[in-house]
C-alpha cells in the first residue's frame, strides 16, 4: 500500500457526489463498482502501472471472481443506505 | 479491470429490472448468480476470453468455491432487501 | 463460469423448498450447506467432472476452510430469515 | 465436497445442542470454532485425512488467519443471535 | 486445525473480559484484534511454531491484507455490540 | 503476526479521533482507509519493512483487489455507525 498516497489527500475523491444515495439500484450497482475501482485507483495511483494490471484482473478468473466479492460488499452497504430503493 | 468499461455505460444492465424485489427465495437466489456474472461480463466484455476463461471457473476447485462466496454475499443483500420472503 | 447454466432455467432448484424458514437451527445449517453445494452444481453441471474435483475439495485444507467461509455466509442469511430460530 | 456426505443425514449433528443461544460470549465463541469444525467434519469424514492435514492448518499462516476469517463470521451470526450478550 | 485444541477447553480463554463492550472504538479496535489472534492461538497452540510463522504474516503482503479483513470482520461484529459508541 | 505489538500499546492508535462518527461519506472512506492500514502496520511495524513490501501490494492485481475487500468491509461497519449520512 503507498502510504504517501493515503494520507487525507483533498485532490483524491473516493466517494463520487459524496453520497450513498441514488435513485435506481442500478445506480446503485454501479456506485458500488466505481467505489470498488477508487481504491484501486488510490493504492495505485500510476495510470501506467494500472493499465499493465489489466490483463491480470480482466484475464485471471480467479481474479475476476474476487472482484465480483468486493463489488458485493460494497453494493451491500449502497443498497442498505437506500432502504434496498424499496 | 477495464476502466473503459467501468463508466457509467447507459448500455450495460448490472441488474435485471432494475430491482432487488423478487417474488420468491428461487429468484432470489438466480437474480444473485445474474448480478454476480454481470461484474464478471463488465470486467471482462469479450465473450470470447470469457469463453476461454469458462474451465478455470468450472474446473477449479478454488474457484468454484469462491464463486459460492461471492454469490452468497449477493444473496444476503437479496434477501434483506426481500425481508427473506416472509 | 458456465453462462450457459446460468439463464433462468427451470430445472435448476437452487433453494429446495423454495424457502429460507426452517424448524430448527440443524436444518437452517443443512440448507446453508445445499445452498452453497447448488451453486458449485450450476456453475460445474457435469457430475463426473464434480467428481474428479472432490479430491480438491475433500483433501486440500485452503479449500476445506473456504467452503466453510461459504457456509458461514449463507448460513448468516438463514438465521437472520429465522430470526435466530428464538 | 462430498456429495454423498451432505444428503440429509440424521447422524451429522452441525450445531451441538441445535441452538445458536449460549449464556457468554465465551461460549458463543467456543461454537463459532465448533460449527466451523464440523463444517470441515462433514466434508472430509475421514479422520486419518483430517489428521494428515492437520499440519496444513496449523502450520500455514495463510490457513491459520483463513479460518479466523470464517470464526469471524460464524461469530457474528451466534453474536446477533444472542443480542451481544448485552 | 487441531481438533484435541477445539475441545471446549476451560483453560483456553477466547475473548478476553467474557464480554464484546468496551468504553472507546479504539478499545474495540483492540479487542477484534485480540480476538483475531487467540483463534490463531488455539489453532497452533504451540509459542515456537507461531514464531517460525511470524514472519510468514509479518512480511508477506497477502498475509497482512487477510489479517486486516479478519480483524475488519470481529470489529463489525464488536462496533454493532457497542452501538458504535454513540 | 507479531505477537508481542498487538499487546494493549497506549502507543498506537487504531482509530484516529477514537469515534467511527464522520461529517461525510468521503471522509467515512477515507476513515476505512486509515484503519485497513492502521492494522497493518501494528502486525508490520517496521517502516522499512513495509516499504520493501509496498510493491507487493500496489503492483500485485491479486494483492488490489484484496485491499478493496478489506476496505469494504471497514467501510460497511463505518457507513452503518453513521447511518449512512442520511
Amino acid at each position: 500500500m503507498s502510504f504517501k498516497t493515503i494520507e487525507m489527500n483533498d485532490q483524491v475523491t473516493l466517494i463520487p457526489n459524496n453520497s450513498l444515495i441514488t435513485n435506481t439500484p442500478e445506480e446503485g450497482r454501479q456506485l458500488a463498482v466505481k467505489m470498488a475501482r477508487l481504491i484501486i485507483k488510490i493504492t495505485q495511483p500510476d495510470p501506467e502501472v494500472r493499465e499493465q494490471l489489466r490483463p491480470k484482473y480482466a484475464h485471471d478468473a480467479s481474479n475476476l471472481i474476487a472482484i465480483g466479492q468486493t463489488v458485493a460488499i460494497e453494493f451491500a452497504t449502497i443498497a442498505k443506505a437506500n432502504n434496498y430503493w424499496k
